[in-house]
């Protein structure tokens, strides 16, 4: 980016940046918690401690450094790690290349901390291409993450203004929202004029790694006008977004000149942006897609960055009724094809996924993508479950993304309360946030990953004991949890209360149950015995009432 | 009911009841709908008029009569079907009675055609066991519906006041919500002191089966001393409450002696407040839970009214360390034995089940309650599917309703975002039912039920053509749907136009589809021609890029 440009791009943005709205401090959205740096490679945690001389559990985490001035941007934690592999460089910086000669760089041992597992594990994963550390070398301030089914499930949050809605601030602010509740990664869709600026501020601020859709931009630089498109104008904004430190793009090469006639008699045609792009130019010029055509000339560039590809699936269904037709299958046909050309090319792949898709037939897409794509991580948008519930898409889609999740999809791109009706703000950036970390978590539970139960475990026994605090503190989302409580019960004594506003004291189930183990040691013995006899009895029939009593 | 008691709880209520605040019309709530009744019967629907020619959409309906003054209650729609069928009483009044004898009741009609299905199959299923029709013969207001793994998955949601918060004119006021909404029953897990007005004004205006946990108010009457519990008591509680018209009772009869130490080890112990009553009376007296003692003599009380059984889980996992254990599957075993039992009697019988449960353990308690308990309907809270999100609990349990419904579970209780916090207000009600009629619809989509897929078509054909009015009224929730929409573009010209706030007129996937079915017949052909050239060079593999373009 010339110096220039970064200049103006600073200053425009310095103009508005005292109108924004400033997040609450960290330590009002996590009370009780703290951020850890552990090992010499600082890997970030956050601590949640706990009352009762119960052990402290700690979380994954991804809210990045605090209480930094935007306008300076992150410290650039990667930057001596690149450079120490610069003499080593032989026009390819991916992890992949790296992983496939056995070497174990910093930012596997990083992501090995970070996941609990042995960093061996993490570069064979990748070098097998089943996970990807999406990694651009021009993004030092990236804290490292891994996507792949052996791991903790993933979540994707999108911002992006539009020519409609949205500034600059808006957006940096979204991305620190986002990482704060749990977005493992950030996808700036922005299409408005500052587009190029937008980026750069959300880059400089970002712990998380960015994707982008560069064909949002190269349409920009034609004027919206999708026939003057050409792969010398995506070259050269890939270029640029490259050296901006973008960390993963989403390409829709899979968009075919023969799959777009299958998508006529689908009841919402083609819903991707991307995809509807490639499949008009493709249509106006008679031609294949220029991407799939030039494939290999992206691969190109993008391996001099370690930008990792996000197969766009430009042919996804839009609607319960266009699921897993045929149009859509083609196309991850293609993205298979294409996943082996850049994997000679040493170039981390995922493969992006739906949409809208009934229940019955979640399991299909992710059979298939494993099969057509060769084990490549899967990264899936929802999928939405039905298509009857605008304003409660989040929900509609929570569903479908937990249930991919637990089939192995790596990882999960939220969807909002806004989806299909309007452009998110902070209170759904958070909701759509909250609502697939969810997901992913209830994934990671029913994929019994390791340990991911122990922060369900603390928070119920907390539950049990009455420990309010500890409660809300163990939670997702520890300030609605205390808002909800209060609501009812807004004294502080109540948080120390043996009971709650839902049963009041007779009927707390809670406090029965406690009343039951205070019993003496005696009196329980006296029940085993009690429970042996009426065993030997032949317990196990219907006793009739007029014999009993 | 004496009188003197039922007219001094109208006049408590009458001193109240100007402080409601008043519910929204139902014309705002859904905008371009009518209320239809079908057939002599009157059954009703609710029809979605749609712009564009389009065939209006009509869909299952449970808000019941509308504008009624409280204080006079429902239309007594099946009275003349209770009283036709007088002369023939033998003692037992319930709809299995008469499905197993070959007779097709009104109540049976009114479901066959609200579900769309023959009436011989609703009274095979009923007579079967594996569907239930909750409809006291006190409680002639009812709109009958029906629960059973081959019909519409249905929700329930919870009202009821406690000691701590909640007047009878709330309680009302959400029944008549909850239903707007898509409530298909309706439990009043009361606990207060007015427990036995508040559940005479409930279900003087519900069209919708009310269901009770009895052992609550049998709790009151022995001030809150769960030691002073007996068979007496209790009986003359079910006596009361089933002349008031309650359509099911929940019953902790499987909740035994010899179960209750094998909660010591338990993370969450007892959550059930039933079942906690229960246990602790069995230990308190060392005697087996009377509520199994005595069944024979409830079945007798039961039947005399058709009172459907909810056999209550009471010892059901309070959290994903507690489920699918000894204790939950020992119960499920005895709620089996108990099924046989009631249905000796000729009593409809629902299995109510978890709770708290990861998703790899929910197919597990289908498969286990259709086999233990004869394949009749199961009626799940939830399940969630993880502890860590309070405040968010309407869909971490979402998540478990969704997956349950699609393998079998009949009814899903509604879980509210207030869950484990306090108590649910209006908005959380709505939340709570919307969600769950979300898992429902995507159950019923996932079972391939007939019909369920076309409200879905018709309204994403609504979105894809931009007809924004028909999207938002064919949507669970129009308001909801409208007001997110109009906080980006809230001009009336915006719900006509071609594009919308989330990519502006450049980016319009949709847009772009049109724009491609709008080529001439004449360009699609020679598409397909291109496309079919393309197939014959073959295609189907990768392009060099130099050999392209």
């Amino acid at each position: 980016m010339p110096d220039e440009r970064k200049k103006r791009s600073l200053e425009i943005a310095d103009d508005g940046v005292e109108a924004v709205r400033p997040l609450p401090p960290l330590a009002q959205s996590f009370p009780s918690s703290e951020k850890v740096a552990v090992g010499e490679l600082g890997v970030p945690f956050r601590r949640i401690d706990l009352s009762n001389d119960d052990p402290a559990i700690t979380v994954y985490d991804t809210s990045g450094p605090q209480d930094i001035d935007p306008r300076e941007g992150l410290p650039k934690l990667r930057q001596p790690w690149i450079d120490a592999r610069a003499d080593q460089f032989t026009g390819n910086h991916s992890q992949m290349h790296w992983a496939r000669r056995g070497i174990i760089t910093p930012e596997m041992r990083f992501v090995a901390i970070r996941e609990q597992v042995e960093p061996e594990f993490v570069r064979d994963e990748v070098a097998a291409g089943r996970a990807i550390i999406p990694a651009n070398i021009k993004h030092p301030e990236l804290e490292p993450m891994i996507i792949g089914r052996n791991f903790l499930v993933k979540i994707n949050a999108n911002i992006g203004n539009s020519a409609v809605s949205s500034s600059i601030e808006e957006e940096v602010e979204k991305l620190q929202w986002a990482t704060r509740w749990g977005a493992d990664t950030v996808m700036d869709l922005s299409t408005g004029s500052d587009i190029h600026q937008t980026r750069e501020w959300v880059l400089r601020n970002s712990p998380v790694p960015i994707g982008t859709v560069p064909i949002y931009q190269a349409l920009e630089k034609v004027k919206g006008k999708v026939e003057d498109l050409s792969i010398e104008v995506f070259m050269e904004t890939l270029r640029e977004q490259a050296e901006q430190g973008v960390d993963y793009f989403t390409i829709h090469a899979g968009v075919l000149l023969r799959y777009v006639p299958l998508t006529a008699k689908r009841v919402t045609g083609i819903v991707s942006r991307g995809g509807s792009i490639m499949a008009k130019w493709c249509l106006a010029h008679h031609k294949e897609n220029f991407l799939y055509t030039h494939f290999e000339q992206i691969c190109e560039l993008m391996k001099e960055y370690d930008v990792a590809f996000s197969l766009g699936d430009g042919l996804r269904p839009g609607s319960i009724a266009d699921a897993n037709d045929e149009a859509q299958f083609g196309e991850l046909r293609t993205l298979g094809e294409l996943t082996k050309i850049a994997w000679k090319h040493d170039i981390q792949v995922m493969i992006e996924g739906p949409g809208h898709v009934p229940m019955h037939k979640i399991k299909e897409n992710m059979d298939e993508q494993l099969r057509l794509c060769h084990e490549a991580p899967f990264y899936t948008l929802g999928p939405l479950t039905t298509d009857i519930a605008p304003g409660y898409d989040h929900i509609t889609s929570g569903i479908g993304a937990a249930m991919i999740g637990q089939l192995g999809c790596a990882m999960l791109c939220y969807v909002t309360p806004k989806e299909h009706l309007g452009l998110p703000n902070r209170d759904d950036v958070k909701t759509g946030v909250i609502t697939y970390k969810i997901a992913a978590h209830a994934a990671d539970l029913a994929k019994g990953h390791p340990g991911a139960q122990a922060r369900d475990d603390a928070l119920s026994k907390a539950r049990f004991e009455f420990r309010w605090h500890d409660q809300f503190n163990l939670s997702l989302d520890p300030e609605t949890a205390r808002l909800f409580h209060d609501e009812t019960l807004p004294a502080e004594p109540a948080k120390t209360a043996h009971f709650c506003s839902m049963c009041g004291p007779h009927f707390c189930s809670m406090k029965l149950t406690q009343d039951l183990r205070d019993m003496s040691e005696e009196a329980a013995e006296g029940l085993r015995q009690k429970a042996e006899e009426f065993r030997a009895q032949g317990g196990e029939l219907y006793v009739d009432p007029d014999a009993a009593e």
